[in-house]
């Protein structure tokens, strides 16, 4: 038996304020955290949510809520593929290659008359941040854009990654013994999600909280890597 | 805007040892928390492995690894509809209205020769142990089964929940105002899948850590539950 690992802490971090178009989200996430007293400190992982991210890069249109067939436009401009249709509700595939409702358009926590669309890259806003983080703070952390996503068979959301730097998107235990000594059939934990999950129960959608630090996750765990490891290739995809 | 939510903390349970057929979890877990200095304490949100709960249940069955017909009849066995098959892998809903991988049935962390069965009301052995604990060491918890499932789309696996007593498996937002005023369109969390993975960050596969206290969750989620709040009708799934 391996030693028990350590406990994990998952703070909330408030008082960033209104997110505008040219914002340095590292600047107001380490500012607000020093206020705070929970300073960032190296092996954090910083969690934030795609909606102030969005806004930071400027992935705001102007959208009539009312409208429902621009809408339904803007929605389909963001898809690569369209999975499935209800009613106004649209299943696809983004661009870059997520599954979700509505391709990540928002209405939520953004101006009325508006909409946030998902970051074009948010595996570079979660790098462009950590380099942030260490050229100006001198901090080493883990980035993770999350956002809310629907899945199939189970009600309710829950926070997924959709860009991730500087910890495994993915945790891969082939090969280790499970705590009988035999190899383990479960292999790949899909870390990313789990740790926005976590997140997610601190950021409460109605309080203001956009940002999450989790502090306390294994040191080996962290490393370069992706979220397009978390993408099942569609060959290898049984409900597309 | 509202008040930031508080920390939110996730400690590891070690030092149950091997659970037995006729264990009582709710004692093995009161007595490791005290003699690792974590003390249950009121609120607090108890996260047990699926695999320890069977194995207190009986729920264990003799099972040659290498027999793949064995394994596919017990996996039929346990499902009342086939999805997919793929290989060796049947995506199937079992009984309790859970889709996943093989029923859930399970050769890992049980002794060679044998396969761990989902428990068969994971809600009552949630319900059991909550009131074992309350009536036993006067604690008041939430608790939670989890296992770990696949999702389409997304490679890795998430703990989710499969049984849960005394806090909201879903928490509904609908009618709460955003940050910014408006009404939320996120309306319902999946408040006990979260937890669980929350919970399984500190786990570890390898580790032999099946149980996790969460510490800190809004005590506004505490309530009676069931995990068929989690189960989305088969008439309102768009990928069954």
């Amino acid at each position: 038996m391996t030693t028990t690992p350590a406990a994990i802490r998952v703070l909330p971090l408030g008082g960033i304020g209104e997110v505008r178009a040219g914002d340095e989200i590292a600047d107001l996430v380490a500012d607000a955290a020093h206020r705070q007293g929970t300073a960032l400190a190296d092996h954090d992982c910083v969690v934030v949510t795609q909606k102030i991210v969005s806004k930071a890069e400027g992935r705001v249109v102007a959208l009539d809520a009312d409208d429902r067939d621009a809408r339904r436009r803007l929605v389909e401009a963001e898809s690569v593929r369209v999975l499935r249709r209800r009613g106004d509700l649209i299943i696809s595939e983004t661009r870059h290659g997520f599954i979700c409702a509505n391709a990540g358009v928002d209405l939520s926590n953004v101006e009325p008359g508006f909409a946030a669309l998902l970051p074009l890259d948010a595996d570079r806003s979660a790098r462009h941040m950590r380099d942030a983080l260490r050229a100006r703070h001198s901090v080493d952390v883990a980035v993770i854009v999350s956002d809310t996503f629907g899945r199939p068979w189970r009600t309710g959301l829950t926070d997924v990654a959709i860009g991730v730097c500087g910890i495994g998107a993915v945790l891969d235990l082939r090969g280790q013994p499970d705590a009988l000594g035999q190899e383990l059939h479960v292999t790949e934990i899909a870390l990313a999600d789990e740790i926005a999950s976590a997140a997610e129960l601190v950021m409460g959608k109605a309080a203001g909280v956009p940002v999450a630090i989790v502090r306390g996750l294994d040191q080996s765990w962290f490393r370069e890597s992706s979220v397009r490891e978390l993408l099942r290739p569609t060959n290898e995809d049984l409900f597309r």
